[in-house]
């Protein structure tokens, strides 16, 4: 499989997919340049008249909840429907879930009302989602939920990725992907990622730049999580003692740089199948 | 007061205090970066649906007026009320304050619905408050107000303070922070710093970041202010010649290493009682 | 005319003009610290409440359509209004013109109820405004339309730049400003430009900051322009190997380093008169 990333990277490099997305205010500006610095193209558009339109011309859409509000959760909607009708990938970041009853009631309204692709979040995010006791705090991962098990995440990750045959996502200290029947686990990354805003954000822009290149989407799910964690151990190696300042365009900088050559000597990924 | 504040900072960084933002879509991802810098953790929602359910899990709140729409005054006002009916701590940043009828008019009702902990502003927005003569040209203090005498500062800050029985604090070249009767001022720093947008925010964020460890919040406003100016003046010292981009990541880098040890040493601090 | 562009860069610096901006939340900080580090001061404000008092104070105003929504819309035409009544030069950023229904109306009215001093865009973008067969695909100039002839390029310019009775400018690998009478080619800057968001969106702040301290417009653009093409020439030479973060970064640190000296030298401007 990570043969197969490194060529889905030069795929995107290749296509420059459009990325429709209808994100938060907070990370915007990271999520539009590490979607350029991996070889696709951003569109940010929000505006319920015209995101079909706009998402009707992309190659995969983003619905990321980090600042919602009425206006947006609209467009998020409108968004999807077109999304799904034309065949394009949407993936999901249920940022905060579990966190207030807007954020429930959205990403309930998202899951029913549209086919994801791909969801991506924190444990905490996922466990609320697929319905278990979780412990969010905010938008951070809580440590109740952190301490958990590895083998209870992998549960589920499978649980919510049956009930939506969808692909999901857990980013932590390992990541876990999962279609419900192959599930990847991956050990790259540093602590360090989670010391900047946005790099959960950013990394659902990435999967998202790769599922425009690809109609695999566990495929496209471990590509930008193994592209965003591996980029976070070479920056952390080159900038993490200056600071988070430089360790965040640090970031940006090594997910330019990233070769084919890079991915495959660096990655620790697991692949189970049940 | 300074071994005070160095060890606040010690305690942020060990309660890891949620910080609810509502603030402008300019500067909110350095606000988020600075936050998690200081060791807190940032939440930015602004959806009045959801404002008050956020606030109530949070330790603090900023209600900073830099990109005020009708929508997020609503939201400020429920997210405020909720903060005072649970003892959380309110920081208000009155960006613009004396610049427009409809930033004057927030700022009023704001003061005058919500018990606020700290306001901090620069010169001319808080002599805009406190009823003086101000002369707000745009975002950034005027230079007629700069002009002023230090000692006619720290009569505005305390006027202000007793006006809201609350902590004020001016940014500027000299610091004054005040409760009325205990005045502080603050001669860190660095000229560059306002040539950087959102430091004031920042300031800001750090300063919520502080009170949501302590119901000190002279302290925590004079903590957030030193931070920041400790910070600027040793990202001075290593990025100031490199460039403005070069050392807005620095301010960052230098906030995620300050320690106890530099605040103590580097601090330029004056206490007097009234 | 390089020497006219250095000297107002001196003046741009000696009268920090405050520039209105109503512009998007993707880009926005660095349209705020690419207005400070050429001198200029920024201030963003985009409720129709408060913008007309705001754009009064102003020396100049931005109206850039990055993500735009109702509310905007509604907010840069009352800011157009008052700009144009007050003689403040407009500054206008179809971004995405040509992509979307909503864009195009939106564009549309703008150019017909707003008298603006600039409009600046890529290829694409002014190919549509100009009524000619354009490609939009997403924010970013399509292919097809890049490789267009540059004699072309001008003639779109010229045509709208007549049409609008306005300083049209493209900005390509060469950059082209006509007022219709008068056309300026600019062949300096950097393809990595074009994998850093928003410098399109900086390259208008930039032809504000100059717009607000000269009343020939055209001189203006081309200040804008050059500014940011020797930055990001420079940029390269210093960061371009580093990645796409420092890059963006490196861009922001020679836009305020840069001395009229350094223009003057490194200049590649043609002017022809038809």
């Amino acid at each position: 499989m990570v043969r197969q990333i490194a060529d889905l990277l030069k795929d995107v490099q290749h296509k420059k997919p459009l990325v429709h997305h209808i994100t938060n205010y907070v990370t915007v500006n990271d999520c539009a340049n590490v979607t350029l610095a991996i070889g696709a193209s951003p569109i940010m558009a929000d505006e319920v008249a015209e995101v079909a339109q706009i998402t009707s011309i992309s190659a995969s859409l983003v619905l990321n909840m980090g600042t919602l509000n009425q206006r947006t959760v609209n467009s998020m909607i409108a968004a999807g429907k077109e999304a799904n009708s034309q065949g394009i990938p949407v993936i999901f970041d249920p940022v905060g879930a579990g966190a207030s009853n807007l954020r429930n009631q959205t990403a309930k309204m998202i899951l029913e009302e549209i086919k994801c692709s791909v969801i991506r979040g924190n444990i905490s995010e996922i466990r609320y989602l697929a319905g278990e006791n979780a412990k969010t705090k905010g938008v951070d991962a809580s440590e109740g939920d952190l301490s958990d098990d590895i083998t209870e995440s992998i549960e589920v990750a499978k649980s919510l990725a049956k009930k939506y045959n969808c692909v999901v996502a857990i980013t932590g200290a390992t990541d876990i992907i999962s279609d419900g029947i192959q599930t990847i686990s991956i050990n790259n990354g540093h602590p360090m990622l989670g010391s900047v805003t946005g790099t959960g954000c950013m990394c659902t822009s990435l999967i998202a730049s790769f599922s425009g290149a690809t109609s695999n989407y566990l495929l496209a799910a471990a590509a930008g999580i193994l592209t965003m964690s591996i980029a976070g151990e070479i920056a952390f190696d080159r900038a993490g003692k200056a600071g988070l300042g430089s360790y965040h365009m640090a970031i940006i900088d090594e997910i330019s740089k990233l070769s084919d050559e890079t991915i495959c000597r660096r990655a620790t990924l697991n692949e189970t199948y049940h």
